[in-house]
């Protein structure tokens, strides 16, 4: 078994709010993050998968094939966007690094398995100082 | 002469458009940075004065001072914040890092003058590839 | 299950040496880490907790708390100190990664749990060539 | 136990092509990293062994003996060289990345084995975006 | 004046040898990069214009622009390729980092220039520890 | 004119503090950085000289040579040792980043020139934030 990680980055602006909370609330619980005109990242995220190298390529994935999906699903949907307000599939969630990398991975699992991969690990980096992974429930 | 350089980070929306530009020119001139509702970045901005070490100390400036300059008149402003909407020092500008350098070196000359140090070079980077470095007119 | 991760740098003095050793012995040893007048470095340390986001706020844990958490415990020791010296949870151990890491875990698992955190990983990387990893026992 | 681990680099040529396939298949197959002329890259490989700190040393292993083994076996084999054509260890193998983190790990764990180490795994990064992991069978 | 830059990257086989001398005498002037099979490496390039900001768009230059010039005149010719025989602006030249900056110095200035840009560096990295700047003449 | 630069990492200890000033006024001016027992720093290294490619070999200079000068009068003296007591050319100097560059500059200026390099800038960083370069009084 080789586990095999593509990177890629995207830009982004958010916030952490709950609407139905009063904006005190958030900013004692999402501090910084709350502002309400927004923020904004450098993303990096790193795609997983995992399988037995073919022997006639060497190959457990291709890579190319693995990047092209990241930009259809995710880059094409995220990268200068408002995580809050422009991607579908953060529609109804904190765009906390958390909910990102759970979103991602149940947006590419399907994509990837159709492609012969199984999705190993999906990590998101925020800043240089945070990040976070997921590998399925 | 010794240059010394501060480096610090901070995480920022902001989007390029002309409220006087109908969407279909900003979108041909800016590209996805026109997005409507932001994107955002992780900036990187280093901070370059320059000087004769000081005989006693050793020091051509603090980098302790140096950095509580950075921190009051710069960091507190953009982190964290909406480069359009919430900064005082870029109102009236596009906030592209060429203006956003600028910017920066205009806001921070006299606090480091006053401070004894002479400022060289502002350089502020966006992402991974692009960058942009301003000394003085 | 969301892994989370601080990052977190700090710059420190230490040797590698055995008092009841003779110096020849420490530098068979531990080679060119056991100079007697100490070396030093710009340590990396990563934590990370794991859990479920919690569904109100898309949170596994508030990474201001941790980093609040890591500055008092270990940072405010450490940085800018002798490992060997100046910080009590190292009195009486070899100051390598291996037992730095396994130092950190120590001193961080119980205020983490009281933060409502269950530690998964201890990462130190002393230079850009070598780094260990803990996962408790 | 103590994760410990050794990043090492090098740089080298190669191509990803299967001698018996035509050169539309190949280019079909492994894309621009097929160029007949070959290209290259700066490969980042980290070392990775597990084991119980030694409570006299404080050490799970000596990096400076990882180290030595690595060089010999490793990179005074493949640094400056072409991995398809000059490499022992790669012949018969199609050297992509997963295949040559196989054989890397094939090759250094008798040796680290003899010098009372377990490996753990076996990473190899050949650009910015790509890498794979390998933990033994 | 402001001065932007671009950074990008590419991959890549060469050797550095004259095909005048013997094999013996490449090996003692140009080492290990001398290997008759080839090496690699992920080159970083970097290219810097300068000017003053355009007061409509806060522009020096547009970077989608210079991003595509490198990539049709540069990027498409380099990467995934052999820099000794594949690279037309490189044919009759050594491909050591000086030679290199110089030859996309020369292939860069007149595309640039007649995309409004004035060319100010050319900067290239082989290795880590490696790199050269170029000024014109 | 092409410049052409070498990096280089180095480990050492050091402190910043007069003895001529009781341990108050060091602790005022130089902070954290005069702890009595130490700290250190993996601190990098850059060396650039200048000049014309030879038209045989197509370098500026020898970067093997440069590493090996870099190597025997900076770091064989510098690295894994305390700044302020271990290094000969640092005697009677703070240990600032500004005095260090200075020093090395001093240092390798001869044996470049006799190596036929003309020494154009030390660039010495001291942790991911601080910096300086010395040109040469």
């Amino acid at each position: 078994m080789v586990y095999i990680t593509r990177k890629e980055r995207f830009s982004a602006a958010h916030r952490l709010a709950r609407p139905d909370w009063p904006e005190e609330k958030n900013r004692l619980i999402f501090g910084k993050c709350s502002n309400p005109n927004w923020h904004g990242h450098n993303y990096s995220l790193w795609v997983t998968v995992k399988g037995e190298p073919d022997p006639e390529t060497g190959f457990v994935a291709n890579l190319a094939e693995i990047s092209r999906l990241i930009k259809v699903h995710i880059l094409d949907k995220v990268d200068h966007k408002n995580l809050d307000m422009d991607v579908d599939f953060m529609k109804g969630r904190r765009s906390t690094m958390e909910m990102l990398a759970v979103a991602i991975w149940e947006v590419l699992q399907e994509p990837l398995k159709a492609s012969g991969c199984v999705l190993h690990r999906i990590k998101v980096r925020e800043t240089e100082k945070n990040s976070v992974e997921y590998f399925g429930n």
